[in-house]
């Protein structure tokens, strides 16, 4: 399991620096940057996540990544059972860098230890997919921590997802056409979704430790040589 | 202008002689099929359209036809400057054979001769874009006939649309990244201003003779030798 963590450090560091580091770097920021980056931490959530099972188009998950960042969504739990996970830089318009990826590349039973590590987090697992038990997209009940499950174009997600989903959710069509393209799919629920969430005044926010680490983690992307800024800090701060 | 219409006869037919022809080609379909005919055409529209500004990637072009296909948007203006409209099967999934397409190849002024017929046919022009006179999607008020223009990949809509366009829309937006893509941005408005539309009781349906046409060039494409079984239908009933 290939695990992008939130803090991206190899030494650890108590919230009291953190702050004080994040004050630090803030000097080598624009306040313009700084506000922007604090807008955003206000609407990320980890309250919905996205499950990516084994999609093989980079277009496709370059356009789900790029919808994440759009509707606040911060991770996304790529399953690479056959396809390796690929992203189009074009389309996903630079979305993957402000984002969690977590990849799954175990040899054996790879989705269902990304399922069930979801479900010891609190996560339910809402398949999108048609089923007897299904609800509108509109109606999913978002009081849990919810991961929205997405299958591989064509052939749509595994039995071992419908197995062992606890619901299931569609989104209304009125055509002869029977699915959605996947990016379009996940948009489409991710947009919904963010809608409930303000809707049905969930507390949906990033918990101040997660913002703290997110924005460290954003800011020494992009700010030059922050690994030799953050150096000189830790070796004059951190005792 | 390549207009696709829907009336796919060489020779003028009236109503009642529609009527009794779709009565006739019933025969030749199963019921399930006729029901679904009738189940989708009750859901189809031409109060909303969609205008396409110069696609050039096909998997856009076709993503956008099977959503307005799957929202019951009936009918595609396709404005073709310097691209021609072009649509990969695989992704449309065979929507393009119940939509009503119709190709802009003017060589001069063609935006603007695609948005004046639209405005003659009673249409709002709506740009999909980013303007400090936008509403949300949500808040579009659609009491008007609307159009939904989308612009280009990359580049947007030309300055054309912006000059004439009566109102501009926009989708909330959280996170860094700009814009949506193009086939994703076409879904998340039909998405809501299909909502809309049945939420805000306009009459969006089509006309009982529009209904007809529809289902007649529907039926045209579904039975086999249809143009045959026409022929002959016309030489003994047709006076």
């Amino acid at each position: 399991m290939a695990d992008l963590k939130c803090r991206p450090f190899l030494f650890p560091i108590a919230m009291k620096n953190i702050t004080d580091l994040i004050e630090h770097l803030s000097s080598f920021m624009t306040e313009e940057r700084a506000t922007l980056f604090e807008n955003i931490l206000n609407k990320r959530t980890r309250h919905v996540t996205v499950v990516l099972e084994d999609l093989y188009q980079p277009h496709n998950a370059s356009a789900v990544l790029r919808s994440c960042d759009c509707f606040g969504i911060q991770d996304i739990h790529a399953i690479e059972n056959v396809n390796p996970f690929s992203v189009t830089k074009g389309i996903s318009v630079g979305s993957r860098k402000w984002l969690t990826v977590k990849r799954y590349q175990e040899k054996e039973q790879n989705t269902l230890k990304c399922l069930n590590s979801l479900k010891e987090q609190g996560y339910k697992i809402i398949a999108t997919t048609p089923h007897k038990d299904d609800c509108l997209i509109n109606e999913l009940d978002l009081t849990h921590k919810t991961a929205l499950v997405f299958g591989t174009e064509d052939k749509g997600m595994s039995q071992t997802v419908i197995d062992n989903a606890d619901g299931f959710v569609k989104i209304p069509m009125y055509g002869f056409t029977e699915s959605f393209n996947i990016s379009v799919a996940a948009a489409l629920c991710l947009y919904e979704v963010r809608n409930q969430l303000i809707e049905q005044k969930i507390d949906w926010n990033l918990s101040q430790e997660e913002q703290a680490d997110l924005k460290l983690e954003w800011m020494t992307k992009s700010i030059r040589a922050s690994a030799k800024i953050i150096e000189k800090w830790n070796s004059n701060n951190v005792k």
